[in-house]
């Protein structure tokens, strides 16, 4: 029997090769084969199905994460996965849980800040799993301004010691993930006192729990903090509130890779240079950049495939009626968040060659990169997130009302994606950290200091100050130096007209408060270059395979094009492109997505994902969406019986008329 | 002992009355008084907390769903309340359920097209609740197009019954709320077939379940159709799905007050008007409008109390961090919010008036009104929705980390909140008919027909497309024909634009289709316009109490330079406006923000919301959100046992390193 493909005749119509496609969305054709091996593991193992997800009770839920856990552990101890493939499996498994945090921030923290007989110690066990870590930092007080935590680790050097305590209710730690019922020790970032001085905020491993029945030490209060946003989502997450009284813990469990506390209670700084930590943020925010261009793709993917199968109006003669895949208004809305899915994949690749740059710059002592690669990686980690988070609700309002059911997959994606855009770093906190720079940097432009790597372009403020745009037809908008001199052109002028306006405030810190919200514009602009201009040096290497790159140029123009339309204020009020190049950039752009669409299914199967990791009836690679929608009602709770319970103490006195006696 | 009040500082800043504001909110004295007195009793009744609301299964929310509409049914008969009281009661349990439907669809269909006869045997009856009805009309396949449904009642001459049938797979219905588990009867609509011909979509009242047993009559499969976003919010309602196989119903349940079938099976339309329908659309639409400014209005207090409570950065000597709503960047996303909840308020408002404007004419057979009060109620509802939605999101992340909790209430509202955007015309097609209305008024303008109400302005296009802003000074910006003007001639120069463009289109249709994005943003330009316009003729009127009408003159001012701020493109690039005079608006909503700030936490407690109703630990009027976010966090199900369940299997032979024997 032949496999049923609703989608066939749409993935005929492509004009360029898929599989080659699908490499260089994956990064290379090892990346691509580790990923296919892995999801399909992960798809047809029953273990992790995930289909009843959103119907289950917390506890069910919590219970149903923890035998995944456990199950992925175990296989990748069987298999003997490298660790690119169990982190692929993890990423599949598309479940948050306690060893997200154990892997991606508490043994990153050790290796990060520990000293080498630290990571000696530690390392092994936590790598064995022999102990399960989380990452405590943010208080029910404290979030984004890590100075102001209040936890207290005061060192006691009558007994060697030091002790862990929370000295008010908003000290209590708060958030962190597998801390509410997993977790068995913690890095705990704390106010280091010793000699009667507060030295600041330091990292200390603390036992959490006994590893023989799992029951908190004394002085430990530990517990969930409860539900968040959505059903299923991240409720499969222990995020913990943990509270000290007084916990001693030995004075070699303080993280000592930076400073140290000697026997005699002394606090020294090491002579490691501190901007060492600057790496890990690096890869940190490279992994967040790259997770966006995941969830997005994703949203874009159901979005895409469901646009093909959903049909509305315009039906002539009798026949079916219009795909609305074909109606510009849904083209208007999907083709940019498409075209962005692939250009924050690239923009992420790029950031994995700038994490290795900075690390070897860093080990060379070389830091002089490190302020642009703050700003270009904050900036890009806020831009990439909040627009993910927006597209993903952006795509399932495309679904029309079935994007609201659970079984599309896509309000369980939103709850689950949208902290990103608060956790390492608030989006708009960072915005403000990258127009700090940018105003810097424009101030330094006359000092002799040449601007470097994303913010080189600033070195021809003069030029991007008086430039015309070049455009006179509508295809003049294809040209890739156009698009790069209009977006450089902004970017500059922006950040020029925020150093003008803040040079008006006497004071300079008041000028920063007053035009926040123009400085958050200007980084905007700024990040909105990068990914533009990454995209197109993307474009500029070898890539082979009918049709793929000519693909990839269209997206890359209908990504800038629409961002162009969007912030149109931005560029004709600055005077980078006149109302009628604006007018013609519109128009070219809706001959672009005459170009996306008939390519539009493939564009979205390149991302190889499968059923499973999609978990979406809308997205169905075989686009029998109907009757297994129909089929996935019938699985609530609810249908269990036909005659709801409640119904004789709560409808029927209505229906009979008895509510006046009824006892509810 | 005096009641805590961490907000008592902020309160005796204010500089109005707010209990004359209360009033303003309200509408009048008389319907604050009735919401305020309603709001008390609903919150002080145990069987209406709504606190553990997230953390229920499907089924015990169902249950509890079903509980609280008994209460409430029971309450409104033992204190005799009038319907508008019940209407607020219902509102203030503030969980979706099958009475919404009953009283909000069911009855409306009927007093909407039934004959005098069938309204006088079904609506005592139904208003008895002896009868529980939904609404039947979308389908699997077919939404918005209502006159793609396919399901059938086929007139059979012999019996005098029709024959309701779902011919197919997606004619099934699907989404009626009401209608998976609890409606007697329903409103179907379905394909009327007499004669052997197909005269289109009409109304049927339908019985579903048996009112002896509640089974589902002979015929009849009916069921929920499962999970939808979030945990709590709309999974309280039994959305349904609902297939027909050969069901007779007698002839006299066809909905005969606008067409008929005669025994001989004759289809007659009547001499009743059928515009007459488009009264109850602007009632619906007014409603939902009105909801838009509740919804709003309930995030903005929630974030604008819990941003004086949090305080981030900002420490001087020791001294305690800066309250969050001192940041500009804050007060830049958060005020523009808490004006639109005032504007929204205002424009429903309106509203109402335009719905007994428009019933008049129509009994008066005046229907020239139609075609303008059409757009603007569809355009209304199409842009409050989407910034109400949007806002709600926006509130969420401005409480940072802790508004991803459910306590924080955002979530559910956000998730209870967004179908609004799909629901009684998706937000895009609705916009899409309001830009071919402004093009066909374009075209018009020449031939004498003059326009009026809210298109009026179109009369002076001429004018219009010449004027020049007269701002020079940044104060300019407060005079209100001056953003009059501008906002009147955006949205006459985006019509007009479209209205040219179009015309190079040989077929207008393909024209249409092609700058669909064009015609949808020059609608947003029109409402925008209504809107501001109705918030400056409430300013017009005499409104009493100390500072009240300053008030809200400053946030009108705010709601409209936020907006041309947002749409600094359209401004700029039609001509509208110059860049400089762009900036100028910037520069005075930063100073109105200032104004703003003193007033903020009184502006919304004139919303007089109790603390049951906003449903939100962060949003407590006494500001006392630490020591509750920790208490409610012991509540979740996870902290029942110290040890959680699934240790024993899964977790310990992790530690233990046993995984690989370990039977998951």
């Amino acid at each position: 029997m032949e496999a049923l493909d609703y989608h066939a005749e749409e993935r005929r119509k492509a004009e360029f090769d898929v599989d080659e496609m699908k490499i260089v969305w994956a990064g290379s054709r090892k990346a691509y084969e580790i990923s296919d091996r892995v999801a399909r593991l992960v798809a047809s193992d029953p273990v992790f199905r995930k289909d009843s997800r959103t119907m289950l009770s917390r506890k069910e839920l919590f219970k149903d994460t923890l035998k995944k856990a456990a199950h992925a552990w175990k296989r990748i101890i069987e298999l003997r996965l490298s660790e690119e493939e169990a982190t692929k499996l993890r990423f599949f498994v598309d479940q948050p849980v306690f060893t997200d945090l154990h892997f991606g921030m508490f043994i990153p923290a050790i290796k990060g800040s520990g000293s080498e007989e630290q990571k000696a110690k530690w390392l092994p066990m936590a790598y064995k799993m022999q102990i399960i870590g989380c990452y405590a930092q943010t208080e029910l007080g404290h979030g984004s301004n890590v100075q102001g935590l209040e936890t207290t680790a005061t060192f006691d050097p009558q007994t060697d010691e030091f002790v862990i305590h929370s000295p008010t209710l908003t000290s209590r730690k708060w958030w962190p993930g597998g801390l509410g019922k997993v977790s068995t020790h913690a890095v705990v970032y704390a106010r280091l006192i010793a000699d009667g001085q507060d030295h600041g905020v330091h990292g200390f491993i603390v036992q959490l729990r006994s590893l023989d029945d799992h029951l908190p030490l004394p002085g430990i209060t530990v517990g969930d903090i409860g539900m968040k946003f959505g059903s299923g989502a991240y409720n499969s997450m222990d995020n913990g509130v943990l509270k000290f009284d007084h916990v001693r813990i030995p004075r070699d469990q303080m993280l000592m890779g930076v400073s140290q506390i000697t026997r005699e209670g002394k606090y020294m700084e090491s002579d490691v240079p501190r901007q060492l930590v600057y790496g890990t943020m690096v890869y940190v925010r490279q992994t967040i950049v790259a997770s966006a261009s995941s969830a997005l793709s994703r949203a874009v993917c159901i979005a895409t495939r469901y646009s093909a199968v959903r049909r509305q109006f315009g039906s002539q003669n009798g026949g079916p009626e219009t795909q609305v895949i074909d109606y510009k208004t849904q083209q208007n809305r999907l083709f940019p968040l498409l075209a962005s899915a692939y250009a924050f994949r690239f923009v992420g690749d790029w950031l994995k060659w700038l994490y290795t740059d900075v690390t070897q710059r860093l080990q060379a002592n070389d830091f002089s990169t490190l302020p642009e690669v703050h700003a270009c990686t904050a900036g890009l980690k806020s831009i990439t997130t909040s627009a993910t988070a927006d597209a993903i609700e952006e795509c399932r309002k495309l679904c029309g009302g079935h994007g609201y059911l659970s079984s599309s997959g896509l309000p369980e994606l939103f709850a689950v994606y949208v902290p990103a855009c608060t956790y390492e770093g608030d989006n708009v906190v960072l915005l403000l950290q990258v127009g700090r720079f940018l105003v810097k940097t424009v101030s330094q432009l006359g000092s002799g200091k040449k601007p470097v790597g994303t913010i080189a372009y600033m070195g021809r403020a003069e030029h991007l100050s008086q430039c015309r745009c070049e455009v006179q037809r509508a295809e003049d908008w294809l040209k890739t130096h156009v698009i790069v001199e209009a977006f450089e052109a902004r970017a500059a002028r922006m950040a020029v007209a925020c150093a003008k306006n803040l040079n008006k405030f006497p004071n300079q810190e008041d000028g920063f408060a007053e035009l926040s919200a123009d400085l958050a514009e200007a980084a905007v602009a700024h990040c909105q270059l990068i990914v533009v201009s990454k995209f197109i040096e993307k474009l500029q290497q070898d890539i082979p395979g009918k049709g793929v790159k000519r693909q990839l140029e269209i997206l890359c123009n209908v990504y800038a094009l629409s961002l162009l339309h969007k912030h149109l204020g931005d560029f004709v009020a600055t005077g980078c492109i006149t109302p009628e190049q604006g007018a013609l950039a519109n128009e070219q752009l809706r001959q672009l997505y005459s170009q996306v669409r008939p390519n539009a299914i493939t564009l979205v199967d390149a991302f190889n994902y499968t059923d499973h990791y999609l978990g979406s009836v809308l997205g169905r690679y075989d686009g029998n969406v109907y009757p297994k929608l129909y089929e996935e009602a019938w699985k609530d709770p609810l249908n269990e019986t036909v005659v709801p319970d409640g119904y004789h103490k709560y409808i029927r006195p209505i229906l009979k008329q008895h509510i006046r006696v009824a006892r509810l």
